[in-house]
C-alpha cells in the first residue's frame, strides 16, 4: 500500500463527503418549511462538513488511483467510515444534542441500513432530523447496491455479479455500460421509493411518514419516524402488506430491475437465490401465522399479515415491527432469532448471510457428503446452471466462518460491558446482519439502544460497519499482506 | 448399500451389545454389595438385553463385512444407536422407573459423554444406578477415542489420525499394530481413570464418588453422583484442581499417551492443536478469574480455582460445575456461552468444534484474505509442519457449517416444544457439543433436564448422537448416494 493510493482513496471519500454535506440541505429546508429552528443545525453541519471535505478533497487531488484490489478494499472501508462520521455531525448539532457515541451509532445505523436507534421521543423530534435518518438509510441502500454491483464481485466477495454474467458487454464498452448501469440504478431505486411512498399515502399513512418510511423500506433500513415503528399501523393490513411487498423488492437483486429498465427483459428472475429467499420468507411467515392462530387464537388473516410483515422485516434485515413479537411465544421467538441470520439476495440492500450463500453452502454440503462416500468422485458445485468456482466457494465459507467468530467475540465484548446474555448475543447478531432490533428486555422491537453503555454502542457500530462491508473486506485491512510492500 | 453389509453391521452392533449387557453385572454386583434391591433390575436387564443381543448376533453371523466407507458409516451409526438403546434398559427397570424418553435421554447422555441428566435426587439414588451412569460415560469415552483413532480419519471426518502420520507402521503390519494400539489404549485410559480416582480419594472425596467421578472426568462426560455436581467440593481446591488437570488430560489426543506407552516418546506433543486448546483454556480461566476478583471481590486464588475448573469443564465438554456460574455476571456468562462451542483435541474424549478445526479455519481465513489481495497467489494451508489437503479442508468447513445449521434447526424445534429462547438455544448447543449443562432458568448448572417435555428430550437425544458422531457421519445416512446401487 503506497502513499499515492492512500491519498487517492482519501480524495474519493472526501468528494463523497461533499455530496453528503450537500444532502444535509434537504433536512435544513424541511425544518425551515416546518418552522423548526433545527434548520440551523443542518445548515451549520452542511457548511462545516462540506468545507472540511472540500479542503481535504483539494489537498489530495491529482493522485491517479491504482486500479487494483487493494485500492478497492481501502476505498470501500474509507468511504463508509467517512460517511458515517460526516453523517453523525447533524445529530450532535441538532436540538437533541446527541453525544459522540450516540451520534456515531445513529449515523452508522442509518448509513449501513441497520435501523437500530438510540433516540427516544421520535414522535416529537424535529422533522429535519427524522428526514436525515431516512436519507441516511436511502443513501446507504443505494451505496450498498452499487457496492454489490460494481465492486465486491471483483474483489471476490459479495457474490454474484451481473456484470460478470454479462461479461461480453463490459469487455466491449466498459465505461459506457458503467454509466448506463449507474443512471438506471438511481432511476430504478428512486422510482421504487416514490411508488412505495405513494402506496403508503394511498393506504392512509401521512405524507411525511410515507416519504420517510418508503426510503427506509426500499433500503431495508428500518429507521422509523415513530418510537413504536409500525405498531401504529397495526390495524391497517393495507399498509403492512405494502411494507411487506416493498421490503421483499428491496431484498431482490437490483440488477434484475436494472436489466428490465435497460432491456425490458426479466431473464435474471431465473436466478435460483430468489427462489431460496422467497422460500424461506414464505415458510417462516406461514409457519408462525399457523402457530399464532392455534396457540393464541389470532384470526388467520390477521396472524398472517403480522407474521409476514415482521418476518419479511427481519429476513430482509429491515427491522420494522408491527407488534412486540417477543410476546408471540417461544416458537415464534426462536424463529425470529434464526431469521435474523438469513438476509435477502446478493446485489440487494439486505445484510445477513444471504440466500445465495445458503444455496452454495447446501450444494457444498451435498457434494461433500457424496465425496465422503465416494472419495474419488469429483463433481462441480452448482449454482443454478453455473459452476461455482473455488474462489467463490472459499469466499462463502470464509464469510460464514468469520461471521460466527466475530459474533462470538462481539457477544463476549458486549457481555463485558454488563449486558445480559440475550441482549449481548442478539445485539451482536442484529448489528452484524444489519437487521436492527434484537431480542430481550432492552433492545427488542419494543425497546431501543439508548440505554446501552457507550462502549457497547461503539462495539455495535463497529459490528454494523463490518456486516455492511461483508466482513472480509474489512478484515483484509488487518492483514500484514495488505500493508506490505 | 446391500443386505450383506447391513446384516454384518447389525452383527457387530449386537456383539457390542452383548459386552454392554455383561457390563450391567458390575452395577448388579455393586447393588448386591450395598444391599440394594435394584441389583435385580440390572440382573434382569443384563439377561434380557444380553439374550436379545445374542440371538440377533447368532441370526446375523457369517456375513463378511465389505471393507468400504459406506460400511464404516453404517456401523458407527448403528453401534451408538444400539448401545444407547441397550444402555437405557436398566434405567427403565430400576427403582427410579424412568419413562422411555427419560431412559433413552439418560443413556444417550451417558454413552455420548454429554453428562446432561433427567434424574432428580441422585444423592439418594441406588449406587448401582449411579455406577451405571458413570460406566456409560467411561465406555462412551473409550468408544469415541477408538472412533477417532481407528475409523473417522479414514472416513475423512474427525481429523488428525496418528495412524496416518505413522503410515509406514500400518503398511508394514496393520493388524498387529491395530492390536497393540487397542491394548495400549485400554491400558492407558484405565490407568488414567485409576490414578484420577486415587487422587480424588487422597484429596478427601469418598471412594465411591471418587471412582464414579474419575470415570466421568477422563471421559469428559460429566455425570455426577450428586444433584449439585461438584458444588459439594467447592471448598476443596485440591479436588477442583485434580478435576481440572484430569479433564485437561481427557481433552488431549490419546494417541500421545499411547505412543508414549508403546515407545516412551512424547513427539506428538508438538501437535499444534494442543497449544491452541491449552491457549484458550488459559485465556478464559484467567480472564474470568480477574473479572471475578474485580467485579465480585473474590480472592484471586479462589476465583482462579473455580474459573479454571468450570471453564475446563465447559471447554472439554465435561459438564461438571463447582458453582452456579450463571450468577458470575454477564461477561462470565457470555464467555461460558462461547466456551460451549470449543471442545478439546482431535482423538480425545471431548466433543464440540475442537481445537484443530479452529486452527485449520484460522489458516484458511488468513490464506483466503491473502488471496483476496493477490488472487493469483497459491499457498498451501498449513497445520503445524504439514499441509492440509483439500479433503480435510472440506471436512472442517462442512462440519462447522452443518453444525450451525443443525443448531438453528434444533433451536427452532425446541422452541416449538415451548422452551424459552435461552433454554432452546443453549440446550441445542450443549447437546450438539456434548457439554452437558446449558444456560437459563431450567437447564443451567444448578438445574437439570427432568422438567423438559418428552419431545424436547427426543430432540436433544438426537442432537447428542449427531454431535458425538461428528455430525457428518450421521448426515451421510440421509443422502440418496448412501443407499444407492
Amino acid at each position: 500500500m503506497n502513499r499515492i493510493a492512500i491519498r487517492a482513496a482519501i480524495h474519493v471519500a472526501a468528494v463523497f463527503a461533499i455530496y453528503l454535506s450537500a444532502a444535509m440541505l434537504i433536512p435544513a429546508a424541511t425544518d425551515l418549511y416546518y418552522g423548526n429552528n433545527d434548520w440551523q443545525a443542518f445548515g451549520f453541519s452542511a457548511l462545516f462538513m462540506g468545507g472540511l471535505a472540500l479542503a481535504i478533497a483539494l489537498a489530495t487531488r491529482g493522485n491517479t488511483p491504482p486500479v487494483n484490489t487493494r485500492f478497492g478494499f481501502l476505498l470501500v472501508n474509507l468511504l463508509w467510515f467517512t460517511l458515517a462520521i460526516a453523517g453523525a455531525v447533524p445529530f450532535m448539532a441538532s436540538s437533541l444534542e446527541l453525544s459522540v457515541a450516540d451520534a456515531f451509532f445513529e449515523s452508522v445505523s442509518g448509513i449501513t441500513t441497520t435501523g437500530s436507534t438510540v433516540i427516544n421521543g421520535l414522535d416529537t423530534a424535529p422533522p429535519g432530523l427524522l428526514l436525515w435518518r431516512s436519507l441516511l438509510n436511502f443513501m446507504g441502500g443505494l451505496g450498498v447496491i452499487a457496492l454489490g454491483l460494481f465492486l465486491l464481485p471483483f474483489l471476490n466477495i459479495g457474490g454474484i455479479s451481473y456484470f460478470k454474467i454479462e461479461s461480453s458487454d463490459i469487455e466491449d464498452r466498459p465505461f459506457e455500460r458503467f454509466q448506463t448501469f449507474t443512471v438506471s440504478l438511481i432511476g430504478v431505486y428512486t422510482s421504487l421509493v416514490t411508488v412505495c411512498a405513494i402506496c403508503y399515502t394511498a393506504a392512509g399513512m401521512g405524507t411525511f411518514d410515507a416519504v420517510n418510511h418508503a426510503m427506509s423500506t426500499l433500503a431495508t433500513g428500518g429507521l422509523s419516524t415513530h418510537d413504536t415503528s409500525f405498531v401504529r399501523y397495526a390495524d391497517s393490513p393495507a399498509i403492512l402488506w405494502i411494507g411487506t411487498i416493498f421490503m421483499f423488492i428491496g431484498g431482490l437483486p437490483f440488477s434484475i430491475m436494472i436489466l428490465f429498465a435497460i432491456r425490458g427483459r426479466f431473464d435474471a428472475l431465473r436466478d435460483p437465490q430468489i427462489r431460496v429467499f422467497a422460500g424461506y420468507c414464505l415458510v417462516f411467515a406461514i409457519a408462525v401465522a399457523i402457530y399464532l392462530r392455534i396457540e393464541q387464537g389470532v384470526p388467520f388473516f390477521e396472524a398472517l399479515t403480522h407474521s409476514a410483515f415482521n418476518f419479511m422485516s427481519i429476513i430482509t434485515t429491515t427491522g420494522f415491527s408491527s407488534d412486540d413479537y417477543t410476546q408471540w411465544g417461544p416458537f415464534a421467538v426462536a424463529c425470529i432469532f434464526v431469521a435474523t441470520f438469513l438476509g435477502g439476495c446478493s446485489g440487494s440492500t439486505t445484510g445477513g448471510i444471504k440466500a445465495y450463500r445458503f444455496l452454495i453452502l447446501f450444494e457444498l454440503l451435498a457434494n461433500g457428503l457424496r465425496r465422503l462416500i465416494y472419495p474419488s468422485t469429483v463433481q462441480p458445485v452448482r449454482y443454478g446452471e453455473r459452476t461455482v468456482d473455488a474462489d467463490m466457494q472459499r469466499a462463502v465459507v470464509l464469510f460464514i466462518s468469520s461471521f460466527i467468530v466475530l459474533w462470538a467475540i462481539a457477544t463476549i465484548l458486549l457481555g463485558a460491558t454488563g449486558l445480559d446474555l440475550v441482549t449481548a448475543m442478539t445485539g451482536a447478531l442484529t448489528a452484524l446482519t444489519n437487521v436492527g432490533p434484537g431480542l430481550g428486555p432492552i433492545i427488542g422491537p419494543a425497546g431501543n439502544f439508548s440505554s446501552l453503555p457507550d462502549t457497547a454502542k461503539w462495539i455495535l457500530s463497529a459490528a454494523m460497519l463490518l456486516g455492511r462491508l461483508e466482513i472480509l473486506s474489512v478484515l483484509v485491512l488487518f492483514t500484514p499482506t495488505f500493508w506490505g510492500r
